[in-house]
């Protein structure tokens, strides 16, 4: 029989673990069990949640601090047979975090399905392998970057910025996630003008960008718009999944004529996220649940930026994206925020070949422009996979030069 | 012009509460400013984020010791302008708390529509009186009270159960919230059984119940099935919001044909409201924010049970939900979990009567059972409305005196 096992960060004032371990297990499954006569246990036994275990952690002098008293901390894990639920994430969230995430210092670190569970999940729709060959570019990692104030801009400015990326040797480009419909640029004025000026570039330089368009809007009419998107020939959808919702992006991933790969972006996630005490780890929400919702590249805070965070997050987030699954295609991770062409070498040390590089000022603050800061990018990228000391490199080629003295890095 | 004004909660080692709000308020909007040319500056005035306030706060001593530093602490105020964004939930959470909830220790507090956006939002398609109308009931708190352990069980527990309830003088009966669709007892057989069981009832007392069948499912089939329940003559729909998204709460509220009373479940919220220094504020998130989206009636944990709200806080939900406010209806406060009769009169006198009594084991663990549990409840509440003592009531009804023996209270 199927199963979830959700593993939870708890603290409490005794360290009765067990006692709420169990409390847990029962609450949110059958309610009640001891008293329960035996023909109901018989009935009811296949939907009763079981303690899986309880490891007890050395107390958070930091978390202690915080409450002016000692508190004991434990993982615990805990076993919900898949007959309680159907199989989507709302109902897996309300099961698992439904009421216990409002029932004090508790966060949800982990949840771990069954195999004949994860067949109810799309994955990727292209994945890391399914995006290179879209692009040709099967070596080292991609370059993304993102339009710089674009809102309140008109078609025009939008044409020459995307123009400018593509020059630069950018592999994708993403539209802001504050972006939304508009009259300057709508929606399907950006994707219709985006393939005009892509065409040109790739007859130019020989090489292709694809241009994520955001999604945006009602929720019941995202279906009609992404399938719309990709009719005018979008190459690639950018979707505030955590604005709307991990089932409405598992439903884009899933339909058929959603032909084009899906770039989840962490808006609103941070609130989710953020605090040691309470929520979701980074790791299950940004890298497990992205992943099996069906996003294709998914964008996090870099561990070196000024929206950071800590490097093992970051790195757990990457490995959630790419490790290898059954039946669900890895992820490309796009550690954003604060990455300027210094900081390649440590991006593909700590986030391997199949990663995405994505710069916004560190591509169009180049001293010389937004060309430039993409030829910069680029040049770093092949100097590292080359082995050429970067020192090396920016000796041969003047954008990587004046990169490394602007932001450091040399 | 339209706008939404922010309320954030901030802190900074050095206190430099200025530069950051000038930062957020140009970061989420425009970009840069300063160095812009006159012509592109008159361009983009209308997008312009702008600073309201900037207030310092005295510092917080439990926040200080869990940083193991001094923090500075402000509330920012921001205004967004609405040309900025659609306006709908996911366009506005990502415009004023998308990136920015990655940063830091930063919480959402407030947002103030101008009136020109409150137009967009439905409110509650019932509430307060449109329900009092639909039960006929004008002059008291109602009675709530949820299934116990129906998971597992089949149609003839659920009826009998149900039965019992609306008999104890119950006006409203909810799924728990952890039922989904299943074969035991599916969502439409639960709407039909109900439907039979409680028309009986109202023969038999004289009092309407109404039943909030729990709709679950994927998002996309969600609106078709509520709308397949109101055909089948559903009372009410329970709504686990956050587990799919405010705006698919909004959407069932603005279909016409969906015109029965939505209930909403804080299942999934804790994550979200739970932390001091991140995420959303519970007045904003459970109270506004679902008032807005339009549902009827929302349940949020009470200040007196086990899973427990600070008072000022549950009382800041029950504010934002009944306050006046033109052209949006009021939705009943559901002050929800660990709720006995000897509670009624500080729920009453703390939520007013124009709330809902909720209760599950407080009525279930009657030691007479479930109609008596009922019973208790309603001769609790008239004995207030009355201005009985509590023991003198207790002492012409068995029922109310053998719950306070249990449970407290007199």
């Amino acid at each position: 029989m199927g199963q979830v096992i959700a593993t939870y960060q708890v603290y409490d004032r005794a360290g009765q673990f067990t006692k709420k371990a169990e409390g847990i297990a029962l609450g949110l499954t059958v309610g009640t069990w001891t008293d329960l006569p035996d023909l109901e246990k018989e009935q009811l036994k296949k939907h009763k949640g079981r303690v899986i275990e309880i490891r007890e952690l050395p107390e958070d002098e930091q978390v202690n601090q915080f409450f002016g008293e000692r508190r004991k901390k434990a993982e615990i894990k805990i076993a919900y047979p898949s007959a309680n639920f159907s199989v989507d994430f709302p109902a897996i969230l309300t099961t698992v975090f439904g009421k216990l995430s409002l029932d004090g210092e508790i966060k949800l670190l982990d949840l771990e399905f069954s195999p004949d569970l994860l067949e109810y999940f799309p994955g990727p729709k292209f994945g890391i392998e399914g995006i290179r060959k879209k692009l040709g570019v099967y070596d080292r990692p991609l370059l993304m970057s993102i339009f710089k104030s674009v809102l309140g801009r008109d078609l025009s400015y939008f044409a020459e910025q995307l123009r400018a990326q593509a020059l630069g040797g950018v592999d994708l480009v993403k539209d802001d996630e504050i972006l939304f419909d508009n009259p300057m640029t709508p929606f399907t004025s950006r994707i219709l003008v985006a393939k005009e000026v892509l065409q040109k570039t790739e007859e130019e330089t020989g090489e292709k960008t694809l241009y994520a368009v955001n999604l945006t809007g009602p929720t019941f009419e995202l279906l009609e718009k992404a399938k719309q998107a990709v009719e005018l020939g979008a190459d690639a959808i950018l979707f505030n999944v955590f604005a709307y919702g991990l089932d409405v992006l598992q439903a884009l991933a899933e339909d058929p004529e959603i032909s084009v790969p899906i770039l989840a972006h962490p808006a609103v996630s941070g609130a989710l996220t953020s605090s040691r005490l309470y929520g979701i780890h980074h790791a299950l929400l940004l890298g497990k649940f992205l992943r099996l919702a069906g996003a294709d590249l998914v964008l996090f805070p870099s561990p070196y930026g000024s929206v950071a965070l800590e490097k093992e997050t970051a790195l757990a987030i990457g490995k959630e994206l790419t490790r290898p699954q059954d039946g669900i295609k890895r992820a490309f991770p796009v550690p954003s925020a604060g990455i300027h062409p210094g900081l390649v070498p440590k991006l593909i040390e700590d986030f391997g070949v199949d990663s995405v590089i994505n710069a916004g000022g560190g591509i169009h603050g180049h001293p010389d422009g937004t060309i430039a800061g993409g030829k910069a990018f680029r040049q770093v990228i092949d100097s590292v996979l080359n082995r050429e000391s970067i020192e090396e490199t920016a000796a041969k080629h003047k954008e990587l030069d004046r990169a490394l003295a602007l932001w450091g890095g040399k």
